[in-house]
């Protein structure tokens, strides 16, 4: 993987845990913000952490935006800031810029003033946690589809001490099994006359109504 | 499934998402703002929302708090309020209390007093958001184990026109192809056979060092 240079602007709880975790994977990261004592606690995780204030545009040219590759804004609340920061980037030429949005206007205005992509993280989170909350035993998943899912999900005790081939999820619902995790080993090719113990954690793939009937509510 | 009875205490950006899905998905979801405005617009897409300062213990018990299930606890940024109502709702007797927090100090808080399970939305959205940017092609991931994942990855036009033996993910890497989506179907028992189009998208396993050779920066 090649490194590539980031400016994050505004260090809240999602654009520090953004800047910090784009360093630690061996990028470049500028971090700026207005607040001083954000900045001084940020300051040994990033490249750079600057003071300042990013709607101003000759502040921008000094630090020299526009030899970054990706501009993330990460301002929520102020949304007239954020606007006019991404704005700003985009025009002193930043390839990509990702901006936090607060709502659907505002993510509306964001696209429409040239930003590369928009992010709702709280949002988004709010429906992964919910969805968690219901399917106690689904710990994971990837939507493929609308239609179909990856998820990882306990085995409930119902299915203890019978083989995949008893439990036939693959010929009632064309539910596969991937991947057992059993304590610290993963079986990623598990066949039918693999069994169930107690604890046994399962990567499954299949059609999202199929696989409802492994969720079970706490 | 069957319907749980959620409370939901702050209607910020995590906290309305979290009412609204869980209340999409078929359960009974009480909403509480302090805020009238907030409660307003929530209104149509819950059970039923309440204007009310939830750190005061008649009013949680008027709402007969100790009946629901599942209390989620979404104040970030006064961490005095959120402590107070965690307690509370654990006191009145909900069964199950979610809180999100601000910091780790505030998270060690929570848990001292009773949490079952206290969440980071916006970092862990930061983290997610980070890993993203670096490895454009990879759309998304579960981490099985810190030694294992599945990841959703686009195929890179090196791949295209050739066979999964041809590309020999499993024989090389150990990488195991579990489906390919191409526009909207999925092929859930992909062969060796099968022949990379441009467009396709990938789902495979296998340890994270092997993903690490299909992962390609933007
Ligand atoms: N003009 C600006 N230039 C630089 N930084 C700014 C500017 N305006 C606001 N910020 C900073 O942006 C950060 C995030 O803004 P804010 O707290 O409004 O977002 P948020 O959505 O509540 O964040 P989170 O939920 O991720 O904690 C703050 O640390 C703030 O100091
Ligand atoms: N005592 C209280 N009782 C009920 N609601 C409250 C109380 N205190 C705060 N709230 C509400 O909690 C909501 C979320 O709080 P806050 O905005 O501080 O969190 P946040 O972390 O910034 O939220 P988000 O990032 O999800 O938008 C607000 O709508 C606020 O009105
Ligand atoms: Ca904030
Ligand atoms: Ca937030
Ligand atoms: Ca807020
Ligand atoms: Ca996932």
């Amino acid at each position: 993987m090649s490194l590539k240079q980031f400016v994050v602007i505004g260090l809240g709880r999602f654009g520090s845990s953004i800047a910090q975790t784009l360093y630690s994977l061996g990028n470049e990261v500028l971090a700026i913000d207005t607040d001083e004592e954000t900045v001084q606690s940020i300051s040994n995780s990033v490249t750079h952490a600057v003071q300042a204030d990013a709607t101003d545009e000759a502040t921008l040219r000094s630090l020299g935006i526009r030899n970054f590759d990706v501009a993330v804004v990460t301002i929520g609340s102020d949304i007239q800031s954020s606007i006019m920061i991404t704005l700003l980037c985009k025009e002193l030429g930043v390839k990509y810029v990702i901006a936090k949005a607060h709502n659907e206007m505002h993510a509306k205005v964001l696209y429409k003033i040239g930003a590369d992509r928009v992010v709702f993280p709280e949002r988004d989170m709010g429906v992964r946690v919910a969805h968690n909350l219901c399917s106690s035993n689904i710990l994971d998943y990837i939507e493929l589809s609308p239609d179909y899912s990856i998820m990882e999900i306990e085995a409930i005790s119902e299915w203890e001490g019978k083989s995949l081939r008893e439990l036939s999820m693959r010929s009632k619902y064309g539910i596969n099994v991937m991947a057992i995790k059993r304590n610290n080993d993963i079986n990623i090719s598990p066949t039918a006359e693999d069994v169930i113990k107690h604890g046994d954690v399962l990567v499954v793939i299949g059609g999202t109504e199929e696989l409802k009937v492994l969720e079970h509510t706490k």
